[in-house]
């Protein structure tokens, strides 16, 4: 199936533009464009997008023309944010990639007690890295727009700020006794979500009790222990595939 | 957190067993059980599990004394079968993964025009390869069983066959227009489920049209492309979590 070709950009707007070196390289190694060719531009953190076209493939840059950017056809309809503990390796990579193709629209990474804790560059690091791996998981899912991704928060501040009124909060807790399902069922047609999830150790009890001082649910996700990559993969697609109407 | 050692078997008996090589080295070395530790023993294939007691812990094998084997607590509650086109590469190791720990029944690989085909001796590798690794999910995530993985089958085979009276039969299309969602919504408590995903380059029209033939709902999964992976682990988590009650 040909698809027509997405590339991010920063910024965009009408006019003449060039591309950075390595979306150049990508464009003129792997896609193998050339002047004259159709493309289409997207700023994920704007959510516009704009048809353009390549003028000149250089040694060192690729520049375009773009028409008048609009705004991105295809967009997360609904306000979901994952709060995250951060897992071992590169655990959260993937989640952030499964999360952009499920519609997320903000990612939290979340330091508990029982997480990864990143600190001062490395934290800056990954967080640039995981940016980069939405901007792409929102190309290939054809996505206009991107989630934003947050700087690591604690546990605590990130429950305590996470509920503006009207939004459905839960936390996924392996000792939950309340099921997810009805919560899901009852959720009104664009209802901001927020989503808590602990790393492979899962949460502590005094964690749990912390998300439900501030008003989260906490819900089991069924009777089988999901792991932490999982979890935020089963709910999302739950909450993306109800939606889908 | 610590749980209870679950370690699966063939066949499960009351009275003495001698675990296999692998399994041995793995309780003897990794888990560094000794006599008189207990474990759960269960036997995925006919979802029973049994208490047991290591009674000895020797070079070349491990023994176990089971008590009376008991219906597995945790297990599928509605059959759900996952016909997958077979992608590139590893990726159906995770589908797999990911589908035994949401409650998938049975695994039935899948060949499209766009898949990948595996034949002979390399179809019996990968299928006993995919066996193991339902099994080792089943273990992790506490099932007390575990999805049946098939053999390969071709597309049109697989569809036609698919269909018991009162199942719900999805196949993810991308160029469909039905939302999954109603759908979903309507879905009985313990109505069968089957759901058709295909690999990397999609379905063609002519295997949607085999499809919607044999009773398929042609369905989409929403504004955004879902990789192959996705697609499956997004159906299974609703379907799960919806069912969570």
């Amino acid at each position: 199936m040909s698809r027509v070709t997405r590339i991010p950009v920063d910024d965009l707007r009408a006019g003449p533009l060039d591309l950075d070196a390595q979306t150049s390289r990508h464009v003129a190694r792997v896609l193998r464009l050339a002047p004259g060719d159709a493309l289409v531009l997207f700023d994920p953190e704007h959510a516009l997008e704009a048809t353009a076209r390549v003028v000149s493939v250089e040694r060192d840059g690729v520049r375009v023309v773009a028409d008048a950017p609009t705004a991105a056809r295809v967009r997360a309809v609904r306000q979901v944010t994952l709060l995250q503990a951060i897992g071992k390796g590169d655990k959260l990579d993937a989640i952030v990639r499964d999360a952009t193709e499920l519609g997320v629209t903000d990612i939290v990474p979340v330091e508990t007690a029982r997480a990864v804790v990143l600190l001062g560059d490395r934290a800056a690091d990954r967080v640039a890295r995981w940016r980069r791996i939405a901007i792409q998981a929102a190309r290939q899912s054809g996505r206009g727009d991107a989630p934003r991704v947050h700087l690591p928060r604690s546990w605590g501040d990130a429950v305590a700020d996470a509920r503006p009124a009207g939004t459905l909060a839960l936390c996924a807790w392996e000792d939950a006794e309340a099921p997810i399902g009805p919560l899901l069922q009852g959720l009104r047609p664009e209802q901001p979500v927020v989503l808590a999830v602990g790393s492979e150790g899962g949460l502590t009890a005094a964690e749990a009790a912390e998300a439900a001082a501030a008003g989260f649910h906490l819900v089991s996700l069924g009777p089988f222990i999901l792991r932490t990559e999982t979890a935020p993969a089963a709910v999302l697609g739950a909450l993306l595939l109800l939606t889908c109407e």
